[in-house]
């Protein structure tokens, strides 16, 4: 008897790179789920629908993002029947600008270079978390993406901080823990800048950069920095918190609207289909 | 008898300055409308609540926003009754600061000097139109102050046709006329510059300068240079409308959502009377 369902599992796919932008204010974050509005939710099915496919199209992304996280440089995998986009993918990008919302905006489509995964091949996300202390007068044309603090922050305090939260360690303090799921990471970057003029003068710019993040942990790393930012707490506490690797009460998770993902790196296209074996191995360890 | 209302009018009254933020998106413009959600509404109901006055406040301002058009630097002066406000302001200010909803923020409180006016000492309204055409993605974060054109424009073309604007000159082509008003106004400065870098990367910034503003006259502007940029009128089109000095219904009129008050300029303190004095005298000639 002909076996349809292997033959569709046979056909040749083609993997397409998608860049993305949202603000992430009405929707339930990037992942699906029953019933809410979520940028991978979104993207599926008019991904599905303007290429006519008979069977949904899988959308995988380089940051879940959480609810009211906003992104500038999301990246994301899908793959489609070969001959299905007869293009360099530019009248996909047309189309999808025509019907997405506009809190959606898909910057780019283009082929995947071989071995190309955008989860497992990037090598670091960068995140910004945006915020307003008592010292700037917040701008409310800013307010969907910028935090207000009703309080001072002393970021040159911060920032003398935050070298003991960098490196290669367990950030299970700052995590919401899975089942099975490793918290090593290895935190390259984390630096607060004031914005010196501009629209977004006054503004503290916090940037985030690790090879990968478990679930809230940049918010809570913000969070632990802004406590003793704001005095209540020292660098002791934060010395003790890091070390325990154990989710720690004490450390408030910031509001999600402060926080964007603005870039996520990977490596030269000789060097992907490596990096995404060996992001494969290390989770596959760490169960 | 003694007269009550006659006592009140002759209370001294201290001038105060605002210096006032807000997205225009929820608002149905600056001026006070029956049962509509305005910013001088809302600023007077708060001002005289929190100062506990028997009798409404009145705020002028420097620039009276239509629906939907934003500020950053609108300025607006309210008379106080001697003695309600006892210190600098600075009360005032944290007050509104924590009853205000997001989208309105007072950046300032303070005294206004002698012969202040918001709407006549102001010598220049500088207002900024950004907009994005097909050669920029543009950033779902921006939407709610950035106009998203879905065709390409010629900004260096718009730049060219945006001198034969430039001056004093009866701007009654561009402006919804009102009874007994001049259109008469110096446009002192037009001119559109793509964001090279930062978060408004890509934006097309015009800048929009002059004495004054009639009714819907920004918005006209930028829709006479955008229909040159976009190639669907020349520069003659423009001549001829600009010279016509008429109501045109072939200008196009931009959305608010593109526009931001940014900055009013006022003269040195020791010109402030003189300045307001001439503004009123120019006004009431026109009529």
């Amino acid at each position: 008897m002909f076996d349809e369902a292997a033959v569709i599992e046979e056909t040749a796919r083609v993997r397409w790179r998608l860049d993305i932008g949202y603000d992430g204010s009405a929707f339930s974050g990037w992942a699906v789920q029953p019933g809410q509005r979520t940028v991978q939710g979104e993207l599926e099915s008019w991904l599905t629908r303007i290429l006519r496919l008979d069977q949904p199209v899988r959308l995988v992304c380089a940051g879940r993002t959480d609810a009211g996280v906003h992104a500038r440089g999301q990246v994301a995998h899908v793959d489609v029947p070969a001959g299905v986009i007869t293009d360099d993918g530019q009248e996909l990008l047309r189309r999808l600008g025509r019907v997405l919302a506009p809190d959606l905006v898909v910057r780019g489509v283009s082929v995947a270079p071989p071995g190309f995964d955008a989860r497992f091949a990037a090598i670091w996300r960068r995140y910004v978390y945006r915020l307003t202390d008592a010292d700037t007068t917040p701008d409310p044309l800013l307010r969907h993406h910028v935090t207000r603090l009703s309080y001072r922050v002393d970021l040159a305090a911060m920032n003398a901080a935050a070298p003991i939260l960098l490196g290669f360690r367990d950030f299970g303090a700052f995590c919401r823990r899975r089942v099975g799921a490793t918290t090593i990471r290895t935190l390259l970057e984390l630096r607060g800048d004031r914005v010196p003029s501009g629209p977004l003068a006054g503004v503290v710019e916090f940037t985030v950069r690790a090879d990968a993040f478990c679930h809230s942990m940049v918010r809570s790393l913000i969070g632990s920095l802004v406590e003793v930012g704001s005095g209540r707490r020292d660098t002791d506490w934060l010395t003790g918190v890091t070390g325990a690797a154990k989710r720690d009460s004490t450390v408030t998770v910031m509001p999600p609207g402060g926080l964007t993902l603005e870039e996520v790196g990977y490596p030269a296209d000789d060097r992907l289909a490596a990096r995404a074996q060996e992001s494969r191995t290390v989770r596959e360890l760490s169960r």
